[in-house]
């Protein structure tokens, strides 16, 4: 189900997406998440395979169920 | 939105219930996955961080989109 954009990439952008779309900077956000702004750049950039436990705190700290961090435009 | 349960517990659960739906052996799962034994093993019973990636991997040897796995029956 890889169409060229990793899941990385994939799911990067959409977090990046819905961090903006709750008008949060990088580093407040990452802040809410307890986790390092770089950390969080990385992610958003899709050049880090993130954990399990480290996607939970970035939907938490989205107010999102983390199914909705894997609901991507184009559709799997 | 942590109800004692960890999320590699539920997500355990999720792919466990889901890979019996499928009647699928653990074994024979983890060579679909291309993932050790031993390790998926160790995601079903909750003891695993697993990375994204692998959750990949996981969804796609199910046959699922990644979102579907995160779809738990005592909804987030």
């Amino acid at each position: 189900m890889d169409d060229g954009n990793t899941i990385r990439q994939r799911f990067g952008s959409r977090v990046k997406d819905a961090r903006k779309a709750k008008r949060l900077s990088q580093e407040g956000f990452a802040d809410l998440c307890g986790l390092d702004r770089t950390y969080v750049g990385g992610v958003e950039r899709g050049e880090r395979n993130i954990s399990l436990e480290n996607i939970q705190k970035i939907a938490d700290a989205l107010g999102l169920p983390i199914a909705e961090l894997f609901r991507f435009p184009d559709a799997e």
